[in-house]
């Protein structure tokens, strides 16, 4: 009976996903860790709810994927040459050591982080090492027969995994240090002029001296940081692909991008066709229940707990104002959720995050390492009396709740569409085709500048020619 | 009882008005001629279906836009100080001359292209002065308190009325010669590495040969054309709001950009938040029916028609291949019932609409100068019988079809959107508040060449210094 029933919920299940959105699908993911991954998850789920079948490539060393934590997904699990202890103990000291670095000057961040994803991408190639040199689990999955790969291009593999497959590829991003991957890999514009560079805490109304500080960041960004230890994953790269490429390159062919972001948190800038910003689809409208023993700790009108999900926090209608580190998923829920906050932004992209969400009127920021209880109770006060800050926050909140399509379904959307249609070719830019230097132009700028100056040089040197004859001919004229 | 039934459709319309999209509104519209208006009417008849109110401010010249015509659309009148005959003779001969202008070379066709601008540009302020200048006309407006004004920018006039009646805009449009409007009052990049400059009649993959052309055509469009005599309209707009504007600054307060292209039709570029590519949404699934009297004319195979609907035409099953001039509309229309196409281009964007079709594998390109009985049936030969040009058509079909929203649903959304929120602030990049040199980022480049430059020669000259110093010191030493 029980089989029955489970086996009648499977052909619904199957039912749905052959009529609401095309024929079932095979996902292939490459995850990232944390929160990255708790992100990751609700698109995973949505698909396992459409009736798509979702895979993911979990190495030993994983933290928090876990498959006890998601039973209706699949994982297909590969042994690491990193421990678990070890790969847990990197991303704590990585953690201490950024939010150290993130104290001060852009150019000390901006080193931190360089430590940071240079070790990160060490860590990141000896996994990625793991799954592809595994003749096993490459065949298994070859057999697969998967119709997309997801993944957060943080964290590089899967677009090499989806070369080697031969299947098309979408990736979840949130940010990426300088916006490297969007610039070299998906060919998007980023006017200096208008768009503050990632950990620059601009906003995108500049004064001279904060355009020519974007501009330096800018150009050192994108001539020295690097986002990979790129001259090793190019290496592996070529040699796993049997041909010559680089990590950006590869990267490139990513058929989709999802990013995390939509237009009530970020400043309006360039986007391409095959980017889809689908910021906040992770919150949900559901109202807070919380029901546990009561803890007997601080005042009588402050409450801890070891865990609630925040977006139901934000959801209570008595919650007046939020106070956050300023990640992305927690600024998310507070502006869908229309709550005011108080940043205290720690490290990555959370004082960008905090940064915009001052600069949009919802929120006031605090340095955790100078801040007083008076500065956090005045800031408090702020954020909830001054109604300022509520409009400013609910109005971006209208913005979120009022889209064509919700978030979500817009990934999955993208997702199904890259499935039924094995890629999205018709939205890839022709830029992808081109070197750095025709992207610019600069050989077409270099040959009508040649152009110009031999114009310029033959022109000169016939006047320089027609004078020297006249004069010689009126010598002559005068001698005779 | 009749007025009953009217009653209750009424109520029925408010109320889907209410539920589905938002309150009812009331929305201005400034149009412009033939197929331009042919496709707007489709997005205010479906704005009427949802029960918003729609007027249609009419000069007194207008040729196609008829009250008798469109019974559901409310129309304002004013006289205008061309008359109806003028102004249809006008365009008569416009489009002769630019047909003549359109066979010739690049350069000839952009001079033509200029002529025809200056010339249309010139009556159209005329008409726009007629109607701002209506003291009556302009109060009556100011009094019915519209919510949004929409308007195609190829024919000036609605962002003035905008900003005099302090209402939001919303555009739609098609192409602007040299993307003109798009660029200067839109912000949008054209990167000229891989986008073709309209005329050009190039794709999106260009030899360096095409990407030199393509330069000095944006070059030369950038600096030399003028889609609108700006001087003129300059200065109209500067005295009527009472403060020094320009035309382009005007028509960059718009809110929404509803674009009639989309990635089937066009090459992925770049492209902003606030612009929304619609393209095809005039079209419509609709079978073909046609009763009436059978002519006798030509081959018993051919039949010639006052006027059919073409989409119902290109949606008929047995039609094979569409013989098109190459307008957008059709195009789309062809895009849409995926039929291959046999294009013979006259004049404005349909020599590039058909490069377009022809580098996606969907059209063959004749000449209609130049072209044989032999070539036509050749051509027509080859998109029915050659699989290429079907598979790619209907490719391109599906894609059409393949959207999370229709277009024309986007359409509403959006102009509905800008109603509820009085504009789409959130959209709007911050370019728009830059001088042009500071876009480009001028001013930071020379101030940081600038600097480079003082201080190689405060280095240059400290060495020189340093170095006739220590020769002094060495002669000295020496003479001692």
């Amino acid at each position: 009976k029980m089989s029955l029933k489970w086996l009648s919920l499977l052909l619904l299940l199957q039912l749905t996903c052959y009529f609401s959105s095309g024929r079932c699908g095979k996902v292939l993911v490459w995850p990232m860790e944390y929160s990255h991954w708790i992100n990751m998850k609700i698109i995973l789920e949505e698909l396992v709810t459409r009736g798509h079948e979702v895979t993911v490539l979990k190495s030993s060393a994983a933290i928090l994927v876990d498959p006890n934590k998601s039973p209706t997904i699949k994982f297909e699990s590969f042994p690491a040459s990193v421990s678990q202890e070890d790969y847990e103990n990197f991303f704590q000291q990585l953690l201490t050591e950024w939010i150290q670095g993130a104290k001060h000057s852009f150019w000390t961040k901006i080193t931190t982080a360089q430590n940071i994803f240079s070790e990160l991408s060490d860590v990141s190639l000896k996994i990625c090492k793991d799954a592809v040199l595994n003749k096993k689990l490459m065949t298994k999955l070859q057999e697969s027969r998967f119709d997309v790969i997801l993944a957060d291009p943080i964290i590089p593999c899967a677009e090499l995994v989806a070369e080697i497959l031969n299947i098309p590829l979408v990736y979840s991003l949130r940010i990426s240090p300088g916006y490297s991957i969007e610039k070299f890999s998906g060919k998007l514009p980023f006017p200096p002029s208008y768009v503050p560079v990632v950990m620059s805490e601009f906003n995108d109304h500049m004064t001279f001296t904060e355009r020519v500080n974007n501009m330096l960041y800018v150009v050192f960004l994108d001539f020295w940081f690097q986002t990979f230890n790129e001259k090793k994953w190019n290496q592996f790269y070529s040699e796993a692909l049997g041909r010559p490429t680089t990590i950006f390159e590869t990267m490139g062919k990513a058929d989709m991008w999802l990013i995390r972001n939509y237009w009530d948190f970020e400043f309006p800038r360039p986007l391409l066709p095959n980017f889809e910003f689908i910021g906040g689809f992770h919150c949900k409208p559901v109202l807070w229940k919380y029901e546990g023993k009561k803890p007997d700790t601080l005042g009588p009108n402050t409450r801890l707990y070891k865990w609630i999900p925040q977006n139901d926090l934000l959801g209570h209608p008595q919650t007046k104002a939020f106070i956050t580190h300023g990640g992305a998923n927690g600024v998310y829920e507070a502006i869908y959720h229309g709550i005011p906050m108080v940043g205290l932004p720690l490290f990555g992209d959370q004082p960008d995050n905090i940064a915009h969400m001052t600069a949009k009127g919802a929120a006031v920021r605090l340095d955790l390492d100078t801040m007083s209880r008076t500065d956090l109770v005045n800031a408090l006060k702020q954020v909830i009396n001054n109604p300022f800050y509520k409009e400013n926050v609910m109005r971006l909140s209208t913005i979120q709740h009022d889209q064509p399509v919700k978030p979500l379904d817009r990934a999955v959307f993208w997702i199904e569409f890259v499935m039924r249609h094995k890629g999205a070719k018709h939205l890839r830019p022709a830029a992808h085709d081109l070197t750095w230097y025709q992207y610019h132009s600069l050989d077409v700028i270099g040959f009508l500048l040649a152009c110009v100056a031999t114009a310029a040089f033959a022109l000169t040197r016939g006047c320089l020619f027609c004078c020297r004859k006249l004069a010689n001919a009126r010598k002559k004229a005068k001698r005779q």
